[in-house]
């Protein structure tokens, strides 16, 4: 395949977003060729993160449109550009928002995951080496999304944004592990560190909590209490470790006071995975004094602010912000889907939906009516 | 000594706060012996803390007088009561307004200092184990302070809250590691942590922030940068390893930014020691991303709120908050008082003044003026 379209411009299909929360639109796109450390996939399987719908939404950010949306895939690297020595055609590979370009102060801290160089920016939707985007629709630039944009059949993506992954691991599968899944737990694996047998709380049971769950199931904790709004969710959550459910709805008093007085004071661990200002703060308020660790991994709105009594901090309580799990793409992720090949870590309770790629804007659906965890979407159907 | 005075109550003199902000009054008290597991000091050296004024002034809190201020000391065991085992009369020790009961879950857990049974409550001022004050004047109960009242020649302590200590070291030295020394440089040696080479910011350059500079020395920080809005701050602080020196009154922007600007994004650490709310919300957000840790040490005002914007913990910032430099003060000032004794750790240069009891409200007086670091005051004197 690629000895005959490296170089070539590529047309494929790909989903576009022509406006806010208009439906997609299967259209045929040019792809230009990957430029000097760029790669270009082919995306043979992705699915719909939260993510996605905020952006397609475009409440909190400034609207870039026509835009390829799509963060969570697997897939197959087409060709490489100049400079490109780690991949080669045929690798297979998960893309990622978040990057490593391994030279700048963050890729060399042990603790962040934030590149200097490849930082995330949701205004740019142009690749760095040019300032253009490699889609096109009869010679109108198309924006890219995230510096992944895998609504396509193909896709250009800086080298820093692409894993290299043990090509016998089925990417219908670790697909998930691309965003949303590896987000939170990481965030409970890497940055809140339950102790075993320990109490944590999770914030949100859609699937970015139910993943913290599953992390702090992972660790040992004794209790994970999952605390939601939509009281459907709880019978699955079941399955992800959850053991408690508390329903925000069924209380007068303030959440975090009803989690203290589950837990003689205060949960040890708590991941915030919802986004909303006020789960901010009850999951940090809702940690027990001395040793209480809260973790926010859900995105904020723009104009949120988080607010407390500075003696909650005072009283030697510690709030945490992650991204990405603080997981390195390139470092990590190979790991993360090892552990899934040796049935360490179990993603098929995360895939609740399958459609073909002409369906995609039924996947955006399900995820607005709450409905299930993750929809994969098969480019080749 | 305690052969004749065990067992009965003493007459002796104490410096007691009648009303708030009004000059203390050397009276002559009457200590009752000490009960079950507590134990009576005979007090040699006290120094004034930030505390103290803080409660003496009586802005932020419910008003309890007359009161015996100080928790800053070191003293001699006089006598103990019922079911004390491990103090006995002539015990060199150091009162400490932090307890440790070692059978709460506070003191069993490796990061929390804050035990359940003997936290700190400041409207209390009596003995837990009556609800009564062994303090006296003509059967008028003087109220207790921290706990630990050593503003007075004799006081009575929960056995949780003195530390017994090497008899050669010089209790007018190592009294000052009975509270603020200890606090902030625990903060930076427990809590914040700081790499070798790394930048760390200290807010308030008086004793607290000082001993928080010492500690990043001690850590090995290659850059240290004292913040305050009192220039006259600087020079003192040079001897302590500040490097640098950022007065919040000499720039237009605000100081995290300014923070942001000299260290290419932000510190690796910060350390708040002023208790302002708005130093706290500096200290937080002018920390790096992707690693940077701030702890608060100083203690805020009762309707004090932080408030940032979420974005900043989510990009993996944290902040903590420490009560005493996270020790145990049973277990762990033993040892900060070996370093001092094995020449780890000065204590010398944090001592500027020298006082007698009778001169007590000089001390006050040095304090209120921003003047010096402590002040200690003589008993005997």
């Amino acid at each position: 395949m690629s000895s005959t379209t490296a170089g070539q411009v590529i047309r494929c299909k790909a989903a576009v977003a022509w406006e806010a929360e208009k439906p997609l639109v299967i259209e045929e796109v040019e792809v230009a060729p990957p430029q000097a450390m760029e790669v270009r996939l082919t995306i043979l399987f992705t699915s719909l993160c939260h993510a996605d719908v905020y952006f397609w939404e475009a409440k909190g950010q400034t609207p870039l449109f026509p835009h390829i949306f799509g963060h969570e895939a697997g897939g197959i690297v087409e060709s490489v550009g100049e400079g490109v020595t780690d991949l080669k055609p045929g690798d297979h590979v998960l893309p990622v928002f978040t990057r490593e370009c391994k030279e700048c102060r963050h890729c060399k801290s042990e603790e962040s995951n934030m590149c200097d160089l490849l930082r995330i920016n949701t205004d740019r939707g142009v690749m760095l080496n040019d300032g253009k985007s490699r889609f096109s629709i009869n010679g109108q630039p198309i924006y890219h999304f995230f510096g992944t944009s895998t609504f396509s059949e193909y896709t250009v993506l800086h080298v820093g944004s692409v894993a290299k992954i043990n090509p016998a691991a089925p990417l219908d599968k670790v697909c998930v592990l691309s965003c949303g899944i590896s987000t939170s737990l990481g965030a409970t694996l890497n940055v809140a560190k339950p102790k075993k047998g320990s109490t944590v709380a999770v914030f949100g049971l859609a699937a970015v909590g139910l993943a913290a769950a599953e992390g702090a199931r992972i660790a040992g904790a004794s209790r994970i209490i999952g605390v939601d709004l939509n009281a459907k969710r709880f019978d699955e959550a079941k399955k992800f470790g959850v053991t408690e459910f508390v329903n925000p709805k069924d209380h007068d008093k303030p959440v975090h006071e009803v989690l203290a007085e589950m837990t003689n004071g205060g949960v040890d661990r708590s991941i915030e995975c919802t986004g909303s200002i006020n789960a901010m703060i009850s999951a940090f308020e809702c940690v027990h004094d001395g040793w209480g660790v809260a973790v926010l991994v859900g995105v904020p709105n723009k104009d949120d602010a988080f607010k407390t009594h500075p003696m909650n901090i005072l009283n030697e309580r510690t709030i945490k912000g992650t991204f990405f799990g603080n997981y390195k793409p390139q470092s990590d992720l190979p790991s993360m889907v090892e552990k899934y090949m040796n049935k360490e870590l179990e993603l098929e309770k995360f895939i609740t939906h399958e459609v073909s790629f002409s369906e995609i804007n039924k996947a955006f659906e399900l995820m607005l009516g709450g409905e299930g965890l993750r929809c994969i979407i098969r480019m080749d159907a």
